[in-house]
């Protein structure tokens, strides 16, 4: 949990239902909240009831001023974020400046988002990680979520996998692989998991599925870019012909906890947190 | 160039052109041939008019009697072949015991192939590479290929490139990445190169536009799997929207390099041979 909040809380949105649920929790807590809803990401019901301003990524200078004038004081990011090139960016004067100081195309996502807390810290304003605002165990936990746990074929292709993610996290390349019987179906880059799992869906071979990995990458901005997992995840997972997912505990924001579990139930998927040290 | 010939020619044929440019140049040289044709990967047009045997993976046992029976001393594998899961695999009884010995869900591609090749000589063939068997400067030289070099943004992500590869590659994923402007747009496993680019064509972002990057992976079996570009790469590549080719000068067998050329300078995209220490 964080310290005592500090003025509005400002929401940084992009896509998926972590924004939207951040907004639920501080306004059942009757604290204010005002919105940056990032353009091409989030998604207008994210949006709906709470004040709010659509911004395009680079427009930094609207973005920082609009939560001023809002009474901003702690800054959460939700969601997800295609990372675009810097012609794409846009830069406004004010964005330019910051690039201008730490470089883009050199910074990884991790140290892109290290720099983007800094400077926004530098601003005057306390950026808080998603999980220190939202009460709920959201942190995926050592062990099965679900009545199915992995056996030791499935342990073997998690093993595999959490040495493979590690190393393409620090890289800064992704955080997920899938492993089917100690081959490597796909690796995660810019894409996104959900992409990846579509794509692992025709690349599975024969016999007992595959697995889905997901961890922190070492050194990661935790506060802006944590592993999510949510029900999404498993649909897709179980698409692909996965045997199961899994995430590294104390570091994953799980996503409708219930939800997970009963899809991955019902889907004959287990679900299980790894410690990964 | 390896040492004298020794017997017939044994080609184990999998997908693509080098296969049948291994037939006719051996053929051309006067050698007798005797091919393997890998059923599901080797295509009808790489065995027409060539002493052959069409064999699934798993057969060992069928494959080195054919092999034996047909005077082979000298074993050469070309062409691409889809790694399946064990079960998958079917093995006979020849195959069941070499798995049984190595191993099959422990051993990465490098290892496998180390280890077939091994095989292979402990039943008294020699294993010989494709880039000894063919006189053509089939290696990647270092510099530009075509007319097009690449500029001071592109040598940038050549470099991030080559250091994400080698990373992959001494994890025994993949051997091919591509970066945009310093983003990994996608990184090579299971599915070859082909379908990276085909992915990465969705994946782009504005401005300029990105580079392929292969290189060999330490410790690769270089006699059986070499990294490997030719014009269907390029072709991709300029359908992706990339700006041009990076390939470990040296290690990457070239197929049809004036193709390859032309389409390069066509295309309007570099194909450059680098240097990896």
């Amino acid at each position: 949990m964080a310290d005592k909040p500090s003025g509005a809380l400002g929401i940084i949105a992009g896509s998926g239902a972590l924004p939207r649920r951040l907004i639920d929790n501080a306004q059942a807590k009757g604290r204010k909240v005002f919105v940056i809803a990032l353009e091409g990401e989030a998604e207008p019901e994210t949006v709906a009831n709470v004040a709010h301003m659509w911004c395009r990524l680079g427009a930094a200078a609207k973005a920082l001023r609009a939560m001023r004038d809002n009474g901003v004081g702690d800054i959460c990011f939700g969601g997800g974020v295609r990372r675009p090139s810097l012609s794409a960016v846009r830069p406004d004067w004010r964005a330019a400046k910051f690039f201008a100081k730490v470089g883009y195309r050199l910074l990884g996502d991790d140290g892109l988002f290290s720099a983007i807390a800094k400077e926004l810290e530098s601003e005057g304003f306390r950026v808080i990680g998603a999980h220190d605002l939202l009460d709920e165990a959201v942190t995926v936990s050592v062990g099965p979520l679900g009545r199915i746990a992995p056996d030791a074929d499935a342990e073997a292709d998690i093993a595999r996998g959490v040495e493979i993610a590690r190393a393409i996290g620090a890289l800064d390349i992704g955080q997920a692989v899938v492993v089917q019987q100690g081959l490597v179906l796909g690796v995660e880059a810019i894409e996104g998991t959900d992409a990846l799992l579509r794509r692992c869906g025709e690349l599975r071979r024969d016999g007992a599925g595959g697995v889905l990995v997901k961890v922190e990458k070492p050194g990661q901005e935790a506060r802006i870019d944590r592993p999510t997992l949510g029900p999404q995840t498993v649909r897709l997972a179980a698409e692909a012909g996965l045997r199961g997912i899994a995430a590294e505990a104390g570091a994953t924001l799980l996503l409708d906890r219930d939800e997970v579990i009963r899809a991955a139930d019902d889907a004959g998927l287990f679900v299980v947190g790894v410690r990964v040290s």
